[in-house]
């Protein structure tokens, strides 16, 4: 029986291999995404890239989660209204769908959740819901574009930050050198980027960095086996539930792209990955890497750059006579 | 001999008529463009989409000339470095290298000229020549494309521009229902839309508005019989020049794609179509429009929007650890 047990783990193993599965990493590929109802996605990126859902017309979901920048602004913090220095680093929208929850603590269950938040924000995108609304309404293909993807006549926040979110399940990037490594293509990735991912598996990031965003699948205390010193004063987790146990405590980001999304950890304190890497093994692992293991566990990371957002700049239904008046300066 | 003179222009007139052409008409339809150095054009339109060009990292030449909304801002005045609230409106970036010259007062002779200007500029982009050209060496797609296309291996600012207009160049919006009119398909506009367009030239609109891009021909004073009342202190080509004569003096805005660009005039104070032309014939040709009139002009300028920008939204060449870091807060 014991020996029948073994054979049975070996044959399903081996019949993942046979099958070109790699069951026994804990990456996963990103899958492709198969887009179903392409009207709402459509109208998704259109209210993505629109400024009209900022008070002052200028600020677009696009402006702090780049298409063009791996989803990301490459800023410490982001700008929002009116110059507002925003008090956490903007995390990529790419992958962002397998995320167990939204934002670094996690205060939005899902990205229609989220989608709503920086809307709202006063430093961000400084307006309000119904104020969206308004400008959506007077907007006769919007209003053609809702009815035909929702069914009503008026437009539903809940139907805008549904479009987005549908939107936003596409950003997804497969594809990856690694990727292509996990699927069988054993010359995808360098002998140096093989290194730093056995690394990255022996000395522990894997624990933390895994599934097919490689991260984003729980909350870690940022800083547990050292403090991480930084002048940012968010708390993470405990600036929702007042919880000391809580303090410090953020989502894990995802690692994929992440050598587009510098700068690096909730205050976009750190530039380069080298530097990241080192503070991550230091500070979560309480491991001083050398100079080498660090550049292949950086040659691991760049391996995880998939392909980024491949579509047409949307081009925005015009305002109407009766679409209320951005307000920039006042 | 006189009826022979004649009998030439009637044989002229008609052959073009018969050749599909329309001689007659002081508008002429937008050609397309016909790429020819597609590696310079790839260029440009990154370094268009790049807000490493500015020196907060956040502001592109699409920030305030944004490809979803007509080329423009749809903002009165436009938001720059700092939350700067800028001069004057900004105008489309669709068809501009059809102009004369570029700025409302012509003060760049080319587009090339002109895009040197907003980067360097401390309300709009903020930074200076120099240091844009330092971000794009230590970016190493960059070097690459400039090398390809440049044949150098340093990058020039000259070439930097060289490169943003290459791409202006290819922003050109044919096939409009008036261009489709003018070749002939007399259905492409409505009745009401010929008739605003015969009401266009026989009151002399066109006098100034003509050409392919129906204006950008000339500077002529805003405020020709009555004053233009603003709170907007520029004062165009006189701003220039010092001299008096020059007081108001703006080169005409093309009208294509008009109807996306609101707000109107350099200082972006009518956000109507219809207050626009209204305020037009008064203060330019001292001419009071009926109600119907203005709505017959308003539904030929609407047919003057053209196809819009078509091509894939552009990625960007990630930064290196030695590109000098944006500075949005100070």
């Amino acid at each position: 029986m014991h020996r029948c047990k073994w054979l049975l783990v070996f044959g399903l193993l081996l019949g993942g291999e046979v099958r070109g599965e790699t069951p026994s990493e804990p990456i996963q590929p990103v899958q492709p995404v198969k887009i179903t109802d392409v009207a709402k996605v459509e109208l998704g990126k259109q209210l993505f890239f629109d400024p009209r859902l900022s008070k002052s017309g200028f600020i677009s979901c696009n402006s702090c989660h780049n298409l063009s920048m791996g989803g990301s602004d490459n800023l410490p913090t982001s700008i929002g209204h009116n110059w507002h220095q925003g008090p956490i680093n903007s995390p990529t929208v790419l992958n962002s769908g397998m995320s167990i929850a939204q934002f670094w603590d996690g205060r939005a269950a899902t990205l229609q959740e989220q989608a709503g938040g920086p809307i709202a924000n006063p430093g961000e995108m400084g307006f309000t819901h119904d104020l969206a609304v308004d400008v959506l309404r007077s907007i006769p293909q919007y209003r053609a574009s809702f009815k035909q993807v929702y069914g009503d006549d008026g437009i539903k926040f809940d139907d805008v930050t549904n479009a987005i979110a549908a939107f936003e399940e596409t950003l997804v990037t497969p594809n990856a050198p690694f990727d292509r490594w996990l699927k069988g293509d054993k010359a995808a990735i360098s002998p140096s980027a093989l290194k730093g991912y056995q690394l990255f598996k022996s000395i522990g990031c894997v624990a933390c960095h895994n599934g097919e965003a490689v991260g984003g699948g729980s909350f870690q205390k940022m800083g547990m086996i050292e403090p991480y010193v930084t002048q940012n004063p968010a708390q993470g987790v405990a600036g929702l539930t007042g919880k000391d146990a809580d303090r410090m405590l953020f989502k894990v980001p995802t690692l994929r792209n992440v050598a587009l999304t510098y700068p690096y950890f909730h205050d976009g304190a750190y530039w380069k990955l080298e530097e990241a890497v080192d503070v991550m093994a230091r500070l979560q692992l309480g491991r001083k890497l050398g100079t080498e293991e660090v550049s292949q566990i950086v040659a691991f990371l760049e391996t995880l750059t998939g392909d980024q957002p491949d579509f047409k700049l949307p081009i925005l239904p015009p305002s109407s006579a009766q679409t209320p008046r951005p307000q920039p300066f006042n």
